[in-house]
């Protein structure tokens, strides 16, 4: 596969996975709620996808309490910023090749 | 939804897409077998693609004799082509946000 495909992660295929790492490259520590109104997702979607990236290893979960309610927030780990850098790399070696191609 | 986000096109989600769009945006008409030596896939899962692909009417398929032997031939439509330049821009889009924010 030409390389700059193969640098294409597949683990950010999907634009919900490009959003959540986008609002994570900027916000140290984001909530669910936050996440799921920014995006405009179901829980159920997002769920799924952060589920994903946490395998990964692209982020980490935080569970407490915030007075007697349960907060979850994430946060992007060092593995995943590197990554999610590599990945809008690989974006726009193909953005360039298609141009100068084009 | 970020607009950004909402223009990445799903249709080419997967980098096995983006890889057929851009080579039928360089080559006028591309057979199957070059496509899949190209992009380095087995016959499953290019042929998947393709129809996804076909479906969204974004390519189209010509099948006919080269001498005794079949010939699957496929070129991306203008709609194809409009589109994949649009996903490509909101790409872009995305890759500028990261990089200003980040």
């Amino acid at each position: 596969m030409k390389d700059y495909l193969e640098n294409i992660n597949k683990a950010f295929e999907s634009r919900v996975r490009l959003g959540i790492m986008s609002v994570l490259m900027v916000e140290e520590r984001v909530d669910f709620s936050t996440l799921k109104e920014t995006l405009e997702l179901t829980d159920g979607n997002l769920a799924s996808h952060l589920r994903a990236l946490e395998e990964a290893s692209y982020l980490v979960v935080e569970k407490k309490f915030v007075g007697r309610k349960p907060n979850t927030t994430y946060q992007a780990t060092d593995q995943g910023r590197e990554a999610f850098k590599n990945h809008l790399d690989a974006l726009e070696q193909l953005i360039l090749n298609n141009r100068k191609e084009g």
